[in-house]
């Protein structure tokens, strides 16, 4: 089988500076990705087209981010039986429109719905290297070891903060 | 050019009861409709197919009705470019997330909103009545007839009001 | 016939800024239109003679704009039977207040309300545009291009996209 | 001048059973009033002359009771410059849509908003008859009066239950 | 009796800025006013000291606006019979939080809840005249001839509009 | 020092059915209490005059419960400095209004919120046991006691269930 | 390998009506699967210890449900590198505090959150079918076969409608 | 007994400008702090650590800040019996979904939430002097004191005020 991949969809090329903290979370973990601006309403034959490719040349799963009346993942979902991952893009309604829109999906078609906006960028990508980690115990491990190394910054921080604590207590 | 016919496409047969105030209206204006339970995600091709059929065979608006993440006017209204109309069925969260998921639509590809349930699904037939009244005298004319005979159904409630508030006062 | 117009309507100038959205794609289409600041509360009475002299010189649809408590497209609604359509501003609130100001019309009195803002006021444009190609053959036609040129330009955009990302790639 | 009197609006019979806790109130304090089942959409313009003729024959305020996207308020206080206050009907998303509807009113226009649905109701009556008590000292004593007999009553229900207490822990 | 006057009441002097607006329009009116910076939370003594005081000597109807869980008007509301009015700060949510803590009041203790923010302000300072107009004809008179002033405002603002319209035509 | 007790005050008679499972709670804990129905509003003398009273007698902590716009647990909390409880009770707005008034205080005048209906209930008689355990070891160690064995009783509820799964699955 | 199981935790046995359509979707797919009450707050250990056991078990992807401040399927991810499906229960406020507290997952710890409630145990069983089916090609073709045959259920229920719908034409 | 101490955690540091209001009031009643960075999901086992051991070490109350999906409240609260202040901070939907995720705590688990951001980092402050104080008359007078204080200088701010408007008042 050839290497598995994750497919990321935007709406709208002004989702990209939200979206590029899902690349960074692929390249730490070694993922290939591409990266596809396309609209669920505006160019659906190409969206169509797009995913059934993708599927067919061995995406493990699909990233779609998309604001307002986020359509986008939904329809992704409707076309491929791989794992849809959406993240509601904040523009406009605090992204509330966005959130509504991508998690609330009827019976039968999933959208596995992260956080709005960079947050939710960054978690997509961790669910899409756990969910090539169900199946490849490497890529488990370098999950297990990324979240050692992130409770450490962690704890780095508050060792930081200790610091600062006592030069404000010693004032 | 043959009649016009609006088309009414729902994302399950549990709209029914709701739409149901749209075919009463539109049988009063003597508008042709037909009706087609058809899912934007679950069976997306015969919703395109039966969309780009109807719009050929002359069909002058379309209405959808969808619940939760509601994408079906959203999906027609990428795929023809007649007036589509969706209406918000309340399945969850009081109808809010069909409400956004159906109005909230990005540039170009516009959905006309009506309000959430029984009055929206009446609107909806009032405002495809209203959109084939633009060049059809006849329709526009049965528009303003009926909505006189419906102020004077208001002010026949109000006098039988008048009678049972001076009943109330006697006592 | 005279050749059909809109007239788009204002609660205040200060939504004007938004409202030019609409008028860059009425343009486009060669549609003529007319604007018109005035409200449903401050000047009920300019509004309802400016409509009911618009209606009866041709125009085809009204679009209106109006925040907070929107009122405006409903009153509109009310003496005329042209399709109208609400423009949701965002002035409190993030545009919910207008939102449901505007949507949630009792039966008989509907209000095609598209999404807050300046996403809004370009789809109440095209939706004009589409109410008049139900009749008018060659406004259709010019949608359709509309659209198709359109998704060129997204898949214009994907392309930049692709490139931007290999740059990434081989640093 | 004549004795002054309050006049109530609804958009729709059904608000009637909500309203009726206002009647109860009016009745209390002895002011009179008139009920009027009148729509700002559907019948606008006997709203608006029932408002002209009301307000010259001595109305002191107008309370207005409506649902969903609620303009009868509003174009009641278009109308007249007598107070008017706005009771929010739940007829749909818990009755949210009535009260920003109602209250999210443009300077200038004010409409005086109270609860949604039967508090509302009851509220409206009393915030009418303290309009009446600012220039009427027997009605602002009646006011003062039924203050303190309803501050009796919660403290009745207290010493009731006071009673029950003691039986629970006797058990 | 004394000239009536309005006291206007604030939950902290960060709401000054907005509430000048209602200043602005009390003094077009030439109606009195005092302002007192108090707390329902941090001064009730003070807030209801001064409450129990305005009124005995004459407050007509008392303004009062704070934010978040703002109950300054509630709490006025509970010490005087006088109509109080209250205006929602926004300060945090947008203002729903001091919307919903301000207009949900349970009954027999009404407070007249206006806009949130800045039109609030204003609409406050209209109300108080139009509940000094019930039993004041001059009053009365001047509240008609300013929303007439008002309405040629909008009409000028209009005429403006055309002008730029005819120039971006003639571009 | 005399035993610490607690006092629960509802804004109105019918909260007693929530408020009832804050009775049990401290019941189990063998924590004295009172009940007092009393309102912000309709009864600020007697509130104030109890609260001041139930203070020095020795009161640990407050729980005040209110729906709709609830300033009790406010008022409470500007009364006493002692720690005051507030549970949200459902009204209206799915209990979103009394959360929002409870919560949002400004700074200077905290109350302890806790969820909404019968769960906040609960919660405000572990709160207050909670608080009295702080300087009170044998109340602490009850609490520690308690959880252990409401622990217990959500994995008897586990063995119960997977025995009616083994049912299923047998079938 | 051993063969993959999924994992269904629910914070209380109130949960577990809604959760039986997780149970028969994954029954349909042949996929094993485990139940468990425990609650990320009363038996936090038992939570850690049962997660901790079912990840070196071949647990493939974990599935929770918990309704109101929903920390459980947080909690889980915090333990586990597989993936985390979400799903919220309604047990106050529509679901809404459920839909936030489960989706709105900071950094590096994903919940894949599906819809509110039935809806959402349907999804939450449909997408680990899917997870499954990322690396086993006999369960993605279960997956694309049970899709076609649920797509045939819907034209065979807009059969079933046309019928009905020609009886009401008839009548 | 050794002097209580008061434990405030944060999930993340970007908290900090945010809490320094606590630290702020805790240093003016004398009350000892430590301050901790770590998160429920990132570092769960140190902040499991962490709690025991400074309930161990006599902490009378933990002030916990999350924002989002806000579990880190939650999460002590289930590990402590200790009284646990949860403070929701905006980072996203202006704060609601660390409101709901904090507030919404099922029962057994209490959370004695404050409201939004830097007022609510205030109120946590004063609610953990408060809770010392119950069983520390010291402590109990300094917080009697304070508000007297806080009163004062609202009062000052009013005679500020007066000043400002007299000058208006004489332009």
């Amino acid at each position: 089988m050839s290497k598995p991949f994750v497919a990321i969809l935007m709406g709208s090329d002004s989702d990209l500076p939200t979206m590029e903290a899902a690349f960074d979370v692929l390249e730490k973990f070694g993922i290939d990705y591409e990266v596809k601006v396309t609209s669920a309403h505006r160019t659906p034959e190409n969206t169509h087209n797009y995913v059934v490719d993708a599927d067919k040349r061995g995406c493990a799963a699909f990233i779609c981010a998309a604001g307002m009346a986020a359509h986008l993942a939904g329809a992704v979902s409707a076309t491929t039986l791989k794992p849809v991952i959406g993240v509601p893009i904040n523009a406009s309604l605090d992204g509330l429109d966005a959130l509504l829109s991508t998690v609330q999906m009827p019976g039968g078609i999933p959208v596995a719905t992260v956080a709005i906006g960079k947050a939710g960028a960054k978690n997509a990508a961790y669910l899409a290297a756990q969910i090539i980690g169900v199946s490849d115990a490497t890529m488990h491990q370098k999950l297990v070891d990324e979240r050692r190394a992130n409770a450490e910054a962690i704890i780095a921080k508050d060792a930081e903060l200790q610091k600062r604590l006592q030069e404000r207590k010693a004032k």
